[in-house]
C-alpha cells in the first residue's frame, strides 16, 4: 500500500495547553489508543515506520516511550518555535543521521486522528500529478474563523499564492474561507532550500512553516492545494469534550460496520468496541459490552451487558453472562461464564465448559465439560475432562515464595470449599471431600479427606446466653 | 376484542437476506422478544391462535419451534415463488386440512413488528364497512421508491384500481405516492377464486399477491385502500441497525409509560425494560437496570444501577444495590440485597432478609430477617426466621450424584466459612462455629465444631527463611 | 454572599397531582437530591438558613425531615388555599415567632430547582434599585399557554400593571407573552399589609399571592419586573418525564466542567456525577462511572467502567477496576483495586496496596503495599504493611452477639481459606497455613496451622460406583 518516494514527518511536539492536562496532547486517548498511534497507522499506508519521523519537544520522553514500539523514528524539538522550525529539526536530522532522503515529504499533524488512508492516498497522488514543489490539504468549514486561510490564484484553479494566519490578516479583511489543514506534500529538496529563509515577523513571533507557501511561489515553482473530501477529517480536537466526541463517533462507526455483518449489537451507541475487533454473524451483544484489543468473537455467541472483554478468543455459541471480565484468554465453543466470571491472562476454557459466580481464573486450562461454577479461585492450574469443581474450592498457588501448579485429571470430583495445596496432583476419577485441605497427591479413583470429624456439644447455647445473662449488667 | 370472522395468514417464510445473518429474519429480536412473535401478540387481538396461520418456509423448523407454543398454526411454502405463491399454500392449507374457511383473512407480515391492535381494529372495520373483496392498508412516506404503489381511482376516493410493484413502473414514472404496506383483507373467497390466476410475468419472476387487486377489479369487484395513522408502524426493519432503532424506540416508550404511572426512571433511555414488567409508583429505577419478562416490582423500592430483573417479584421497600442478578425468584417487602448477589431460579427471600454481595442462591427459602451478606453459596436449603450466615459458608448441596437438601432452623448462627455437607439439619437456635465441616445433624441449642485445633510453631518463618537462603544460590 | 436585608419563602406544600406520586413533589430527586435541597443551596447565598423559611403542607413531616439538618425554618401551610395563603402563614409566622421582619422577603418555588445564584442576586439587586415594593422575575417562553401572565405598562417598562392566570384570562385573549416566573421579591411590610385584602373570587377558588400586584398598583406602588437570562432556570418539571430531563442535563453539566479542568470522561452523557465531587486533571472516567456526594479524586487516576464510588477519597495513580464500589472510603496513592471490590465504610487502603475481586472490606486499615487479591471479607481489622493476604480468607468478626478486632503485623502472610477468628492477633513476620482456622494469637516469625492432616482411601470411588450400581434399579 505504501506509497514509494514518500517520508512522513508529524508534528507531535506541541503541548495542547487548553487541555489543562499534564499529559501530552498526542497522548490522549479516543477510541482506545492515544491520537498519535492513530496517525501513525495511517501514516503507515503510505510509508513503512522506519520512514516516518515524529517531531517530538513537550514531554518527548512520554511521547517516546509511548509510541516506540511502532518502530517510527523520532526528531527533537527541544525549543517551540513554531512548525516552520520543527521541520528545520527534520532536515538536521537528516543530515546528521545520514538517512538517505525521500524524494517527497508528507507532513501530518499528531492530532488529527480521523485523517483516513484513502484520503491520504488521493492527497499524494495529487501531488505527485502536479508536479508540485508543495501541495496543501484544505478544507471549507462552516466558520474558517481562527484558521490559516489559502488564497488560491483564481476561484477554481488548483495553483496557490500562499498562507495567511487568522492573527496576521490584514485588519477587517475577513480572509478566505478555504482553510489550511496543516497537512501538506513537499518535495524535499525544494522544502529544505527554503527552511532557512523563514523568519519570525509575525504575530506569533514564531518560524510558520506556511510561509514556504509564499517562498516558493515567489520562486516560479508551483505549489497547489486540494480540499478535503470531508472537514471532519482534517479537524483535531483541542478540548477533552471535542476529543470524548471523536471516541463515540468513532467507537459508533465500528459497531455499525459489525452490524452490517450481520452481528446483532442493541443500543449500539452504548457499546464500546476497539475497531481491531471481529465478530462473527448472528453473534449478539447486549447494551453496555466493551470489546477491546484483539478480540475475536465467533457466530451465535451472546455477550451480556457491563462484560469487558480484551484481547481475547471466544469461540461459537458461547454465553458470557452479566459482568464477565476477560483478559488474554480463550473461550472452547459452547461455553458458558458468570455472571460475574474474572478470567484473567492465561485462562484457556475448553468446549462446554463452565465457569461460574464470583469464579476467578489465571494461568488455568480448564477442559472440555468442566465446571467451576461458584466462588472459585483457580490459578497455575491444568484441569481435565469433566471435572467438577465445588462450591468455594481455591488452588493456594502460592506459598508467600513461589508460585506452584496444580494437577486434575478427568472426572474429578473436587468437593465444595476444599483447598488444594499446590504443588499437588489429582488422578483421574479421585474424590476430594468437602472441606478438605489437600496437600498430598490424590491416586485415580481414590478418596481425599482432610477435615475433622465434628462434635457436638448440646445445649451449649442456652448454657452460653445463661452465662452471658448472668456476667452482663441488665 | 377479537373480531369475529377473520383468520389471519402471516407472510414469515423470508430470509432477510439484507441482514447477513442465518436466523431468519422474522426471529431477530426487539424489545427483548422475536418480531414475528410480536406480530402473533397483535394478531391474536383480531383472531383466535388456532386460526392464525404462519406462512413459514426458510428455515422453517427453526421458526416453528420458536413460535409454536403461542398455538398458532403453519403453512409451509417450502419454494420461495412469491407473496401470491404463499397464499396458494393457505389455500391448499385448509382443503388438506379440512378447517372451516374464514369469512375473512387478514394478511399480516412476519417483520413488520410495530403494528398497532388498534390499527388492525380499525382496519378490519373498514373492511366490513366497503364490504370489500378487498382492502389494502397503505401509507404516505416521505420517499415512496423502492415499494409496491397504490393507484386509486380518484383523489380521495376509496375505490383502488391496482397495485405496481417498484420494480414493474413504466420507464421514467415516479409513481403513486401512496405505498402498498404488505397488510390485506380479503374476503376469502373471492381472494381464493383469483390466486390460480396470478402469473410471473414480471420482473421478479415471481407470484404477486398484489396482482389479486387489478384481477378483482377487472371482474367488477370492490377493492379499497385506507392509510394508516402512522408511517413508522407500517414499516418493517431491513438491516440490522434498523432493527436496532426499532428496539430502542420500543423500550423507551415502555420507560415513559410506567414514568407516568408514577415511576422514577433516571436516564430512562438506558434502561432495559420489557413492556410485560409492572412498577409500582414511588419506585426509582436507577440508570442501567435491566427489567425483564415477567417482572413485578411493588412501591418505594428502589433498584440500583447494573442490575438485571427477570421474571421475578420483588415487594415494596426493597433495595437492590449495585449489580444484583436475578431470575425467577421472590423478594419479600423492605429487603436489601447485593451489591452482586445473584438469586437464582427458586430463590425466596423473606421479608427485611439481606443477601449481601458475592452470594448465590438458588431454590433457597430465607426466612424473614435472616441475613446471608458475604460471598455464600446457598442451593437446596429451607432456611428460618432471624438465622446469621457468616461470611463464606456453604452448603455442599451436590456429592457428585445426587443433589440433597440442607435445612436450617429459626435463630441460627452458621459461623463463617463453614461447610454444611447436605443433606443435613440444624436445629432451631443452634450454633456452628467457624470454619467447621457439618456432616452430621445438629440438635436445637446445640454448638457444633468440625475444625482442627491450631498448633503455632514459633521462630519457622525465620528458620524456613534461613534454610532457603543456604539452598538457593546469591 | 448573603444580601443584608432579604428573608427567603420557598413554596414547598404543594401535592404534585400530575406526578402520580406519594412522594411531596418537592422531595422527588434530580442531580442526587431533592428538588427543595436544591432550592435552599441556592436560597442559601441570599440568605442564612434561619432566614429561609419553608412552607409546607402536603406530607409536611416528610418534607421536614428530609431537609431540617440544613437549618431552615418551617411555616406549616396545613390547608392548600393557594399561594397568597401560603404567604398568610408566613405572616402569621412572624407573629407567633416573634422573629424581626426582614426589609424584603424573596419568594421562590421549591419545584424550581435550576435557578442560579447569579440570577436570584441580580434579581434582588433590581429589586433594590428600583425601590420596588414587589419585584417579579418573569421569562418568555415559546409557548406561554397555561401560565400566568405579566401585564406591563408599556412594552420595554420595568413597571407593570398586574398578573393574570391562564385560567382567568378573558375569553379570547391569547394574553402576554412575558410569563410570571413564581419567583418574587417583596418590601416585607408592603406585602403584609395587602395580605388580608385577598380573595378567593377567582377560577380556582383560591387566594392569589399575585393578586397582590394589582393591589399595590391600585395603590399606587411600584411594581416592576424583569426577564430572567434563561427559560430553563424558571422552569419547573410537572411530570417525573421532564425531571429525569432536568436530572440529565444537570449532570452533563458537571461533567462538562469537570472535562474543562482536564478530567478526561469518556461518554460523558452516560456517567452520574454529583456537582459535589472533585477530580484532579489527567485522571480518566470511563463509561458508566458513577461519583456520588462529597468524593474527591487525584489526578492521574483512572476509574473503569460501572464503578459506584461514594463519600470517598481516592488519590494520585490509583486504578479502579470494572465494578468496584466505594463507600465512605480512603484509598492510597497508586493503589489498585477490583475488578468487583467492595469497599463498605471506614476502609482505608495504604499506598500501592491491593484489593482484588470479590472482596468486601468494612473498617478495615489496609497497610501501605498490602494485598487482598482474592475472595476476601475483611471486617473490624487493622492489617500492617507488605501483608499477603491468600484467596477466600475471612475474618470472623461476629460471634453472634459482638464484633470482634483481628491486628496483623507488618509482612504477615494469611494463607488461602484460612478463618481468623476474632479478636485474635497475628504477630509481624507470622505465616498461617492454607484452610487454618485460627482461634489463637499468633507471635511474630511463628508459623500457625489448624487444619487436619490428609487422609486418603484407595479405590473409594470404583467402591461407591459398584455399590450404588447394585442398589439403584437400572
Amino acid at each position: 500500500m505504501a506509497e514509494a518516494g514518500f517520508g512522513i514527518a508529524i508534528m507531535a511536539a506541541g503541548k495542547g495547553t487548553r487541555l489543562k492536562s499534564r499529559r501530552p496532547k498526542v497522548l490522549h486517548e479516543i477510541g482506545g489508543r492515544a491520537l498519535l498511534l492513530h496517525v501513525i497507522a495511517v501514516a503507515e499506508t503510505i510509508a513503512p515506520a522506519s520512514e516516518i519521523l515524529c517531531i517530538v519537544g513537550h514531554e518527548a520522553e512520554r511521547v517516546r516511550s509511548a509510541v516506540e514500539s511502532t518502530g517510527v523514528q523520532f526528531v527533537h524539538q527541544t525549543e517551540q518555535r513554531g512548525t516552520g522550525h520543527a521541520l528545520q529539526m527534520v532536515k538536521a536530522w537528516f543530515t546528521t543521521s545520514g538517512a538517505t532522503l525521500p524524494e517527497n515529504i508528507m507532513v501530518l499533524s499528531g492530532d488529527v486522528p480521523l485523517i483516513k488512508a484513502e484520503t491520504l492516498a488521493r492527497f499524494a497522488a495529487f501531488h505527485r500529478e502536479h508536479h508540485a514543489a508543495m501541495t496543501i490539504l484544505t478544507a471549507i468549514p462552516s466558520n474558517p474563523f481562527g484558521y490559516g486561510r489559502v488564497n488560491r490564484k483564481g476561484a477554481g484553479e488548483a495553483d496557490v499564492l500562499g498562507i495567511v494566519e487568522q492573527k496576521d490578516l490584514p485588519k477587517g479583511d475577513a480572509g478566505s474561507a478555504e482553510i489550511n489543514s496543516g497537512i501538506y506534500c513537499f518535495q524535499t529538496e525544494k522544502l529544505f532550500a527554503k527552511l532557512d529563509q523563514l523568519n519570525d515577523k509575525n504575530a506569533s513571533g514564531e518560524l510558520y512553516l506556511t510561509d514556504v507557501a509564499g517562498l516558493l511561489v515567489a520562486d516560479g515553482e508551483k505549489v497547489v492545494a486540494t480540499v478535503a473530501d470531508s472537514i471532519d477529517e482534517v479537524l483535531g480536537a483541542n478540548t477533552i469534550a471535542e476529543m470524548m466526541h471523536l471516541d463515540a463517533a468513532m467507537r459508533l462507526d465500528t459497531a455499525r460496520k459489525l452490524m452490517a455483518q450481520g452481528v446483532t449489537i442493541f443500543r449500539p451507541e452504548t457499546c464500546v468496541i476497539d475497531s481491531t475487533v471481529t465478530v462473527g454473524p448472528d453473534t449478539v451483544l447486549e447494551p453496555y459490552v466493551q470489546l477491546l484489543g484483539k478480540t475475536t468473537i465467533g457466530t451465535e455467541s451472546r455477550i451480556r451487558s457491563y462484560s469487558v472483554v480484551k484481547d481475547s478468543t471466544i469461540g461459537d455459541n458461547v454465553l458470557l453472562r452479566n459482568g464477565c471480565i476477560l483478559e488474554d484468554s480463550i473461550i472452547g465453543d459452547g461455553a458458558l461464564l458468570g455472571p460475574y466470571a474474572h478470567l484473567r491472562p492465561g485462562s484457556d476454557i475448553g468446549p462446554a465448559a463452565h465457569v461460574g459466580n464470583f469464579v476467578e481464573t489465571k494461568k488455568v486450562k480448564l477442559g472440555k465439560g468442566s465446571k467451576a461454577n461458584h466462588l472459585n479461585y483457580l490459578g497455575d492450574a491444568v484441569i481435565g475432562e469433566g471435572v467438577n469443581i465445588g462450591a468455594g474450592a481455591i488452588t493456594c498457588n502460592y506459598d508467600g515464595v513461589h508460585k506452584h501448579q496444580t494437577t486434575i485429571g478427568n472426572g474429578v470430583f473436587v468437593g465444595s470449599d476444599s483447598t488444594l495445596v499446590a504443588p499437588v496432583t489429582l488422578g483421574d476419577g479421585s474424590y476430594v471431600a468437602a472441606g478438605s485441605c489437600i496437600t498430598d497427591d490424590v491416586p485415580a479413583d481414590a478418596l481425599a479427606l482432610g477435615r475433622s470429624r465434628q462434635t457436638t456439644k448440646e445445649g451449649w447455647v442456652s448454657a452460653r446466653r445463661k452465662k452471658r445473662e448472668e456476667l452482663e449488667p441488665k
